[in-house]
C-alpha cells in the first residue's frame, strides 16, 4: 500500500507554518510498513485541495488529508474532497448533536458557523472525535481510500492512533516488515561520523542509514526491511549492535530519547540530584531538564544570574573573580557551580556562563565563547566552547554540551566505581 | 512567476525530521511576489526526485530544490538533476579548492568523499557558500529554473537572501503586488475570535484572512493584492486598520514580533527591571525572555525553584504558606513573586506554580492548574488559569499566560499615567 499525504492550509504555502503533522503520519504509520510517497502543502483553495487529491487518488492507493475540517470559512476540505470523487454533504443530526456537547463544556455561546462540521460526505465513515470538536473522515471507493483528519496536532495524532491505524491495519496485509531505529549522538561534524562508519555503512545488507545533523546532535538513521518481522528485526539489531560497538559513547540514545531523559535516567539511577547554574542560556537547560515529567525526582532548582549582582548575591560568586576574570571566564563558572551547588544543598552544581551574541562579543572573547563547569563531591572542573551559529544555535549548543559533559561525569565515575552502564 | 519546492530526504518523508526550509522558501519569496504552487517531500531516491523536478518543470516555471547536496553517498540532488533535464555532471577543480578552503580552519583532516560536492551539473551557475561547505545550483534552460540549495538551514537561508532572490528579481517583472501581515492575539479560542472580526472578514476586497490557532497564541494573517506595490500597502494597512480598531490590546504584536519581545519593549521604555520565579515552568519563561538580543537591560535573572526546600531558601516562602495552602496556590504564588522581587532587587517579580503534569494533578488541584502572581511596588496579585493538554502545552500557555499578565499590567500602568501606548 503507497499512499500520499495532503496537509491543507494557506498558512503552509505561504510559509507562516511549519507543516509538523506530514512527518508525524509518515513516521507513525511507517512504523506500521505503510510507505508515503511523498507529502505536499496545498493552500486552502478548494479546486487546487480537489485538484490534489484526484491526482494522489490517480497515483497511489490513497490519500491522508490534514486541515481544513475547522468550522471557519476558509475550511474547505469536506466540500474539495467531494468535489474531487463527485458526491455530495449530508447533514447529520447526530454529528451536530455530538458537536453541541464537546462545546456544550465551554460557557461561550456556540456559533452558527460551528455546525459546518456536522456534514459528512456521502457514505463516508465519521470518526468521533475525543478531543476537539472536528469529526475525522475515512471514504472508501473503488478500492482506494480518502482519509481526512484535523489540523490540530493532538486531535490528528489522537485520531491516527485509535481510527487510522487500526483500520489501515484490517485493511491491508503486510508482506514486508519494516524496522526504524535512530542512533542519537554527539559527534561534531557529519563529516567525521561518516567517515568514521562508512565501512560498516557500505557492509549492511538491507537497512539503509541516513546522517542527519542539527545543532548540538548528528543522528544516525536506520531503515531495515524484510520478508517477516523477525528478519527486519535481525538486521536492525546486527546494524546497531555493529554502529554501538565502533561508537561507544558518542551514541548518548535511541529513538526518541533526549538527551536531558538520558541525564535524567542516569541522575536517578545513581541517586543524585542537580542544580544549574544559567548566564547566557537565560534557563533554557533547566526547561529542558524539566521537559521531563518526573524530573522533579532529582532536579531542585536552578538560577539564572543573568546581571553580575546575581552572580554575587544568589550564587556567591565574588566581586574579585567577576572583576579580574570577567564574568564569562573558566574562574566565574567554576565559582557559579560551586555556588548553586551549596545554595540548593544538591550533589551536582553544574554552570554555564558565556556569550551568546549577537553583541557582546570582543577580540579577547568572541560571540560563541562559552564556560561550563560542574561541581560534585570534592571535584570541580570546567570546559572551554567555541561555538558558531546565531544566537539560538549558540544557546541550544551550550544547553547540549552542558548536558553531555554531565552525562559523560556520570559515566566515568561510574566506570571507576564497577557499576553498570546500561 | 510560479514555482513548486521540493524538499529532499528520507528523514522528512519517514517523519523523522520535519520540513522548516519550505515554509520559509515560501514566506521569503512570497514578500518578494512570487507565489508557491505546492511544496513536495521526497525520499533519498535518484528517480523519485529525478520524477519530482520534471514534474514541476512541466506545471511551473521553476522549481527550488531544498538538501541532497551534502558531500555523503545518500546526498543524491547533482545527480537527480542531471537525470530530470538530461545533462551531466562536471568536476569544477576551482570549487574543490574553495571547498578545501572552507575546511581548512578545521583541524580534521578532509574525507575524500567530500569532493562530490565540487561536481556541478554543465551549464549551471555554482553559488559559493559563505557558510557550510555545499556550493549551491541554479540552471536555467528554456525559459525554467532549477534551484539547487543546501538542506542546512543557515546555508540555504544565506543563499536565498544573497543569491536567490537577486537573481529571480533580474529574471522576472513582477505584475502583481503582495502585502502579507500578521496579527499576533491572545484570543482564548479560534471560534470567538472568527465571531468576533467575521463581519469585517466578510467586508474586506483584495485581502484574504486565515485565522490560525497555536499553543497560547491565535494569529490573523492577511493577504493583500494589488496592482501596485503602493495599493496592495493601502489595502493592508485599511484592513489591519479595522482589525486593531476592533480587538484592541488583544492583539500583543506584528509579523514575527512576538510575545517576549512586545514585553520586552515595554519593560525598557518604562525603565523596568524584571526577576522571575518559575516551578512547573521550570525555566521556560525565563528562556523565552533571553530569547531577546538585549535582554539584559531589563532582565536580572531568575530563580527555577522546582523543590519546596528552594522556594522556602531562595524564595522565602514560608513553610507554613507551604503547609497550609499547598506549593500550587495563589498564596504560594504571590510568596514567590514578592520573594524573588526582593532577591533580585528588580522592579517587578513575576511568579508561576502550578501542575504541568502528566502526573501529580489530585481532584481539587487537577493537571493544569496554574496560578500566576505579579509584584510591582504596593501592588502584588496573582490569577488563577486551567490549562488543557499535554506537558508541554501546558507549560508553553503557563509561560505565555505570564508574559501577557505582565503586558497587560504594563499597559494598565502606563494607561492612568497618561503615558503614550504605541
Amino acid at each position: 500500500m503507497q499512499y500520499n499525504i495532503i496537509a491543507i492550509g494557506s498558512e503552509l504555502t505561504l510559509g507562516l507554518s511549519v507543516n509538523t503533522n506530514a512527518p508525524f503520519i509518515a513516521k507513525r504509520l511507517g512504523q506500521e510498513g505503510y510507505s508515503c510517497n511523498y507529502q505536499v502543502s496545498v493552500p486552502d483553495n478548494i479546486k487546487l485541495i480537489s485538484k490534489a487529491i484526484g491526482k494522489s487518488l490517480e497515483e497511489a492507493d490513497g490519500v491522508i488529508i490534514t486541515g481544513g475540517l475547522g468550522p471557519t470559512l476558509d475550511d474547505l476540505t469536506r466540500d474539495a474532497i467531494c468535489d474531487a470523487i463527485g458526491c455530495k454533504l449530508e447533514y447529520q443530526p447526530w454529528l451536530a448533536e455530538i458537536i453541541k456537547e464537546r462545546y456544550g463544556s465551554r460557557s461561550t455561546p456556540l456559533p452558527e458557523i460551528t455546525y459546518r462540521q456536522a456534514y459528512m460526505p456521502s457514505g463516508a465513515r465519521p470518526i468521533i472525535p475525543t478531543i476537539g470538536s472536528a469529526p475525522g473522515i475515512i471514504l472508501e471507493m473503488e478500492g482506494k481510500f480518502v482519509i481526512s483528519l484535523p489540523g490540530v496536532p493532538r486531535e490528528m495524532k489522537e485520531m491516527v492512533e485509535t481510527e487510522v491505524v487500526p483500520w489501515l491495519n484490517k485493511r491491508y496485509l503486510i508482506n514486508e516488515a519494516f524496522r526504524i531505529r535512530v542512533l542519537r549522538t554527539t559527534a561534531r561534524t557529519e563529516a567525521s561520523l561518516q567517515n568514521s562508519v562508512k565501512d560498516i555503512m557500505d557492509s549492511l545488507e538491507n537497512v539503509t542509514v541516513g546522517i542527519i545533523a542539527s545543532p548540538g546532535e548528528i543522528q544516525l538513521q536506520l531503515l531495515a526491511r524484510g520478508q517477516s518481522e523477525a528478519e527486519a528485526e535481525a538486521s536492525i539489531k546486527n546494524a546497531e549492535a555493529r554502529f554501538v560497538e565502533r561508537l561507544g559513547p558518542i551514541i548518548f540514545g535511541f529513538d526518541d530519547e533526549t538527551l536531558e531523559e538520558v541525564v535524567g535516567r542516569l541522575l536517578k539511577q545513581h541517586g543524585l540530584t542537580l542544580s544549574l547554574a544559567e548566564s547566557c542560556t537565560g534557563g533554557l537547560t533547566s526547561k529542558k531538564i524539566t521537559d521531563v515529567p518526573g524530573s522533579s525526582d532529582y532536579f531542585l532548582g536552578g538560577v539564572v544570574s543573568y546581571s553580575n549582582d546575581a552572580k554575587v548575591n544568589l550564587l556567591n560568586v565574588s566581586e574579585q573573580t567577576l572583576v579580574r576574570q570577567g564574568a564569562v571566564s573558566a574562574a566565574t563558572a567554576l565559582a557559579m557551580a560551586v555556588g548553586v551547588r551549596g545554595k540548593f544543598g544538591s550533589d551536582v552544581g553544574l554552570a554555564i556562563t558565556g556569550i551568546a551574541g549577537p553583541t557582546g562579543g570582543t577580540l579577547d572573547k568572541p560571540v560563541g565563547l562559552i564556560y561550563i563547569a560542574l561541581s560534585h563531591e570534592s571535584i570541580s572542573y570546567s570546559n572551554k566552547f567555541v561555538f558558531f551559529g546565531s544566537r539560538d544555535i549558540i544557546r541550544l549548543k551550550s544547553a547540549n554540551a552542558a548536558l553531555d559533559m554531565l552525562r559523560y561525569h556520570i559515566l566515568d565515575n561510574l566506570k571507576s566505581a564497577g557499576g553498570d552502564v546500561s
